[in-house]
């Protein structure tokens, strides 16, 4: 019973279940804008793509739209007007209902063909997809094509590979006998179905709309779970294309294109809320504030609710070989996206009697002066700046960035950046706050945007003990050491493992602590407060669905 | 790095793990009590252990008691009066805290081959563990020693290889290399560590004390997590034994045997309600009563939960070709243990004009006066049937019997049977009443214990609709079809995969509908109200545990 699509993209489906198990170096997707990858053709068509959704209705054909709804303001100050279709929650969840059975009984396989088929259509549009994420989210194109595009269909494809295996886990038939002393053995044909659990709802997220949604969008839709996207009301378009392809596809193959569907919002709408507490709704994945995490997690109860909050990410300076290297590497992750990324530190913790490296003893100060050094060189020309800084994706960052100048002694302060291309963009230079390590109630929190502090502490033994408090009450999605000495990355480890942590040690080149690589690093634990769950694991997939059997005789 | 637990148990794993990827049979611990399996000397020395604690303190060497308790009164009517630590919970929640980091550390294979060795000793001891279950439960020795002794020490081995195989889905080790260009390689070493989640609840049952318990215990221990033990009052002597086992191996390993504790209680005193709403206990697994676990799922919100709960199990009787196979099977489906299994059928639904079978037509009448035949000839003789039937578990099960009788045309009445053996044990033969489709009122909510419904329907069409619903709404752990057209076997499948249930087709032999086989069947399916879980897969599992990532430069 060979699929077509199954067949098509058998050999990428079985080399992202060899990299799921090996967790090696692999990717699927191409992270380089180059028309020596995608041709001379792709990046022009990609933009045109994207700018024939201006100003006008998004070609949605799905049930139940009551009216249309634009709500998105680009970072970069172009003017979008998208109109999307504003659903009737009723008639789309009755939609979805309806298109469950037969995507159910198609089975892992055909739903994998069918998944890999959308990923692959999305790739092959991928310009327009990044030029969505940049407009929306005020990413630089070179990220939004990468962490929007690239990376986004990479971590698809690793939540694919992961549903397939768990789905497949258990045969889909076996013949059990069982030996009954002299007599005949008891015989049965069993046989196995994955059932889907109901209607997934996907909230997306105002930074990262695609690379934060992917993995659950496809995951439960893997899995057999028809899936509604509610995407945030300024990051619409990116996600609208997403369910666009994805119907046409699902359509393609003969499977009822409501599988996938919008929910855009009027402004104040509040129709996550609706959505999540609705009895169909079985299965929500959630990225944003740690206050409406908790509210999910608290009222939709009928679902599994997966969530990403917010945390207070650490740096733990203790020593390096390489300080100049150090610098840079910390100075890009506070740079890139001006510091609007989940992964972003926050604090960077550092003996107040200084650091010992490769260039000698360098003072607490010298190190602050460092990293605001390596920030300042990349972002001192403004044009080579804002395609790492990109603009500021909304006014509550901007608000919180004026509050953040009083909290400490400015080492480094946050400039308005004139973008050359974008004269109404938004752009920001990172700050960097001196503190101390009494000022526990400031740092213990997250000041999402590009905020960060260089705390002085008493020594590196303290320095751990903040990292242990601080994440173990708020949580966090990554940490950082800097140690020439192994009994200090192993006891950062070890605090690590304490609180739930992933912990990268001595970056100096180009690998940074605020990237992870689909197929090799996982984005979060689930092992504290800034995450219920990890990006994919086995523990990501399997309560997307149920296995039922059914037994017969032989 | 080998251990030598893991070494000695690592062709049992590795035949486990095969097992549970082929789901065919297979069994590691012989269900036969026999002496040829055994030797001459188990059952006498099994029966020496169990009286040894009678009327006595447990010796049971876990901090923190607090003073002794008595609560079980066997349904045999025979005196057990022993007495078990009362734990204060800080003292035993910090101990099993303590525990935690050393046992973490010391990796899935250790932790895997420590398993095996408990499971191993219990298996040594198998026979002092049957008297316990049979005595606590009422279950007859041959039940007890199968279901309470080798199908438990099977499930436990089915929860350690899933936990184990989720574990290690991760490598514990790889080399990240990305190429960068012309220049060097990106490279980094990751290390993937298993983490657990904190303290593990199991509240163990009634009935089967070890059977419903043992997938929690063992796979939230193999995974990490310390293990607190809260035996049901009545029930307590099995989960005693095991906890007993458990820590003496523990111990004999080098490791805290405070990882697994027992948490009796006085009559009354909700203990279970305390532990489980601890910021501590981060796993809770329940089986009882739907009130109870859906408190459970309510209030403790930091813990993930897994209930197993209350349903009605169904059989369609549509046709078959073998009339007296059937209804000797159903009817020994209602005779075992009484009725007072989470899998016995409940609801039999049976077109009011007869069924079609290889001696021609038969009657609704005939239809249940078959069944109530069947279940007369099991019980007719004392001597025979009580060791089929065991005895009445608690006054609960008595009370509901008596009532139900009032409920429809009694087709069978349920007797008192003298125990030849215990003079004081309270034996009921299974009730069956006629009801009509209309009272659904009756049928659709659970009547645990003896009694079993015969009910007109319109039609194997309107059977299945009752089925459908029913279960839709309270859930089933179990449910049979009898049907000659292929058809009728599909239409039942079908509403099977809906309404999320195990399903059995025209099951005339050695093999029934309330016994699942570990390592092939699933118990529970987690898609209906009766439990949010299977025993044992991989979302069983997957959540017991989370991985934190630690990447250093190669």
């Amino acid at each position: 019973m060979s699929d077509p699509l199954f067949e098509k993209h058998s050999a990428t489906l079985d080399r992202a279940l060899t990299a799921i198990r090996e967790r090696a170096y692999w990717s699927a997707f191409n992270e380089s804008p180059s028309p020596r990858v995608y041709g001379d053709d792709a990046a022009p068509r990609g933009k045109a793509a994207f700018e024939s959704y201006l100003a006008a209705d998004f070609p949605l054909d799905q049930p139940g739209t009551t009216g249309w709804t634009a709500t998105e303001k680009s970072p970069f100050g172009v003017p979008l007007d998208v109109r999307y279709p504003h659903p009737d929650v009723d008639a789309l969840l009755a939609a979805a209902t309806a298109a469950m059975p037969a995507w159910r009984d198609a089975g892992p396989q055909a739903r994998a063909g069918v998944c890999l088929e959308i990923l692959t259509r999305l790739g092959d549009n991928v310009f327009e997809l990044a030029n969505a994420v940049q407009f929306t989210t005020g990413q630089a194109f070179v990220m939004a094509f990468q962490a929007g595009g690239a990376h986004a269909l990479d971590r698809a494809l690793e939540a694919v590979a992961y549903g397939y295996a768990e789905m497949t886990r258990t045969p889909a038939e076996a013949t059990w006998e069982k030996p009954a002393g002299k007599g005949d053995p008891l015989r049965m044909v069993k046989t196995w179905h994955v059932v889907p659990r109901g209607i997934a709802l996907v909230i997306g997220c105002n930074t990262f709309p695609t690379w934060n949604s992917y993995p659950g969008l496809f995951a439960s839709l893997v899995t057999g779970n028809p899936v509604v996207v509610k995407p945030h009301p300024r990051a619409v378009l990116p996600l609208a294309i997403t369910v666009r392809y994805a119907r046409e596809v699902l359509a393609e193959a003969g499977f009822d294109p409501n599988l996938v569907t919008l929910a855009a919002e009027e402004p104040g709408e509040g129709l996550a809320s609706v959505l999540a507490q609705r009895p169909e709704v079985r299965i929500v994945d959630f990225t944003g504030s740690t206050e409406y995490g908790e509210w999910l997690e608290e009222h939709a109860r009928q679902a599994v609710v997966y969530t990403e909050k917010a945390g207070v990410n650490a740096i733990i300076v203790d020593s390096t070989d390489d300080f100049a290297g150090m610098c840079r590497n910390i100075g890009f992750s506070l740079t890139l996206y001006s510091g609007q990324m989940c992964t972003t530190p926050q604090n960077i913790l550092v003996p107040r009697d200084g650091i010992a490296t490769e260039a000698g003893h360098k003072s607490f100060d010298e190190v602050a002066a460092g990293i605001a050094s390596a920030v300042g060189k990349l972002t001192a020309d403004p044009a080579r700046g804002v395609e790492l800084t990109g603009a500021i994706v909304n006014d509550g960052v901007l608000e919180r960035l004026d509050r953040s100048r009083g909290l400490g002694e400015v080492v480094l302060d946050s400039r308005a950046v004139t973008h050359p291309a974008f004269g109404d963009a938004v752009v920001r230079t990172p700050l960097v706050v001196k503190l101390d390590a009494g000022g526990e109630q400031t740092f213990g929190t997250e000041w999402f945007g590009p905020i960060s502090f260089v705390i002085a502490t008493d020594s590196t033994e303290q320095s751990l003990e903040l990292f242990r408090r601080t994440v173990g009450r708020k949580g966090a999605l990554t940490a950082s050491v800097y140690a020439t000495d192994d009994k200090v990355l192993d006891a950062a480890e070890r605090v690590a493992l304490d609180v739930g942590v992933h912990l990268s040690a001595n970056l100096t080149g180009g690998v940074f602590v605020n990237q992870s690589a689909a197929f090799s690093d996982f984005h979060g634990t689930g092992a504290n407060a800034a995450a219920n769950a990890a990006l994919t694991d086995g523990a990501y997939v399997a309560s997307r669905f149920r296995i039922v059997q059914s037994r017969r005789h032989g």
